[in-house]
């Protein structure tokens, strides 16, 4: 089954709000085996919503549309229904005596503009949506299922859940899932992994590859479609082993399995605390590592010496002529283990820019010391100086997880 | 002007990422005046990108696709606009260059699937990625603007505000000029601004006035539109007047005048150093404070004392019951000084959450001190751990601009 989610909205527009609905609705879908092709999002438009569903109509095999089924005035998802598949408008006495009922409940008079949740195309079946006044809306329009469901998170996910996904899965031929693997990788660039697995990427649709940069890593997702989850898992298994045979130690982890959480475990494997001392990316290091909750189980703290007298006095740095330098780090890893009693500390200095001051701008140097040993990494990034503080964060993060896992790196 | 965005990505329809950049360029527009009447997400398909964006242009004044110009086979945008607008793919030798300079700066080998990144639809302009190796395109198609920026987030809203949104600007201002003015403000609420300004903003299309919030702070832009610039100016003038009347102290800044620059400005005048003794923001506020180039004559450093044994042993905080206490903060930014040698110091403790440890999380305490004194501040903060400590983090650096600039505040 193609579906397309239609999201309605002019707060959407203006960037008021983000289309987490579309997200939710795309994540149950691909759960459940149907396929997406496309997303819309439309304002408050009379005509421009039912341009949008005739749009979806044409080229899906169900259409969800969340939001304006509320009941005022802007909310008018049911007439442009009603104009997209030239129905006319039905009311239903009963929803009306329910919403009366609803309204009585709670004591209070119902205003009169709730009875146009009454209304409906005609043809169109009230889906009960326990948690507000709006009813949802399916329809079978010409073989095509179209599904109205409020634009409220909680009761989206609700109608979504019980009412729609089932009308969905029991149209579709045989039920098929849809299942997702993601790997994360770091340490070569997005260009180099895509060509790492070009054959895999060409040769294969089921299950599909695709890759996806974020601030210095770079995830790998597997994809594949089938019966079962137990198939679908089983066309994953050989191209996942492969891929993760070729990225070698690039791969680092699956799924949600971040830098931080296993930074964590193995930290917690060892019953070590961490620190940093940080010069260039002033504290981002610390700001990482204390993101998660829990993470005061392993983070002592940090020194930000970003002046060459902290380095000296507090840190115990020489009297060098170089800050940016491999000896430097060092220094500042095993001064920062003793400043802050912590078992584990990286240090980081570099250049930032934009000017260029001792090296030139995006040379970053790391060190990692442990009880075990200290290394360092001097490395070159491209960016502006923002960029360079991003990626020498993310650098920090998994010269560390190396180091925290005994295998360190070679330079 | 009419403006459609188009974002591009599978991940996008299987809900694995929300669709933050499609929000944040629909303000964006929104903010500067231009119309928006659908968003489209679209999957890594060739044919229907091209049918996402002829879709776009027939209806739009100007298109903006986000996403799939990286550099790996599935990034298929480049492919889909010739297609699309009937269009040849070029070759630009240029940035063929830059890319492999790019490399050589970092000392590794380019792998040549990055030059998919010099490739572009005939008579597109490349548009500099100073935060990636991915530029983005800019192509007057027919009377319609295309734009092609990247989808990850950094780079996207780097490449719209200081490309894509003045091409944009200039196309709807067509002989007339549109000359906006921001003022910053921080310690209300964006709906107490917006009551406060409310009759400025429904009485006055041009200027028009309009409210952007971000991370703590809340900016008024003033957007006039005028033969000249000096006519446009005029326009402003009174309404900048009256609006700075009524925002009073809540008011610290205009245009680029960050609160960065504002606290610098300052320290500068005083010939006074700054530091951070940080427990919940974990060094994002010395990250903060090193953020701009040139930070590094006035930033000492900061201790990140995440672990009370760190408070005690390098800040000297007394052994208190509570650690989320306006005391501790005092003794915080005391011992900060001592230990950094830096004239201010800024102190911050509190709960991020998401559990409940001593005090609700939310709770924000707040410590500057100075040469001339030392005062605290206690907030609470509704949203998540991360809104938490970004808006901590705000409030740090606004409460020692109010220090730093002898006017403090009173609890």
């Amino acid at each position: 089954m193609i579906v397309e989610v239609i999201a309605v909205g002019t707060e959407l527009l203006l960037g008021q709000i983000v289309n987490s609905n579309a997200a939710f609705i795309g994540s149950a879908l691909a759960d459940h085996g149907h396929d997406a092709h496309y997303q819309q999002v439309v304002g408050d438009n009379l005509a421009r919503v039912a341009e949008s569903i005739r749009t979806a109509v044409d080229r899906s095999d169900a259409v969800i549309i969340t939001g304006g089924i509320g009941p005022t005035r802007d909310d008018l998802t049911r007439e442009a229904l009603c104009a997209a598949t030239d129905r006319a408008m039905a009311f239903s006495d009963d929803y009306a005596d329910r919403l009366r009922g609803w309204w009585r409940q709670r004591g209070r008079e119902m205003p009169e503009s709730n009875l146009r949740q009454a209304e409906h195309p005609e043809g169109a079946e009230l889906l009960a949506n326990p948690k507000g006044t709006a009813p949802g809306l399916a329809l079978d329009h010409e073989g095509t299922l179209i599904f109205c469901v409020p634009g409220v998170p909680q009761e989206m996910e609700h109608l979504l859940l019980s009412e729609v996904m089932p009308r969905i899965d029991a149209r579709a031929a045989g039920p098929s899932v849809v299942v997702s693997r993601v790997l994360r990788t770091w340490g070569q660039s997005e260009s180099m992994v895509g060509e790492l697995l070009d054959d895999l990427y060409q040769g294969t649709t089921n299950p599909s590859v695709a890759f996806l940069a974020s601030g210095g890593e770079i995830k790998v997702r597997i994809t594949a479609k089938a019966d079962t989850k137990e198939t679908a898992d089983a066309l994953i298994e050989p191209v996942e082993s492969e891929i993760r045979r070729r990225l070698a130690s690039w791969y680092f982890g699956s799924g949600d399995e971040t830098v931080l959480k296993v930074i964590f475990g193995l930290l917690r494997e060892r019953s070590w605390t961490i620190g940093t001392a940080e010069s260039m990316t002033g504290g981002m290091v610390a700001a990482a590592l204390t993101s998660e909750p829990g993470s005061g189980e392993f983070v002592k703290g940090g020194l930000v010496a970003y002046h060459l007298e902290l380095k000296k006095r507090l840190l115990g740095v020489s009297d060098l002529d170089e800050v940016v330098d491999p000896e430097t780090a060092i220094e500042m890893a095993r001064g920062g283990r003793e400043l802050l009693n912590a078992d584990v500390v990286v240090a980081i200095t570099g250049e930032a820019g934009p000017d260029p001051q001792e090296k030139p701008p995006g040379t970053v140097v790391i060190a990692v010391a442990t009880p075990e040993d200290v290394r360092v990494s001097e490395l070159r990034m491209p960016g502006d100086r923002e960029r360079v503080r991003v990626y020498g964060t993310t650098s920090a993060l998994h010269l560390t997880r190396l180091a925290v896992s005994g295998k360190w790196w070679t330079t």
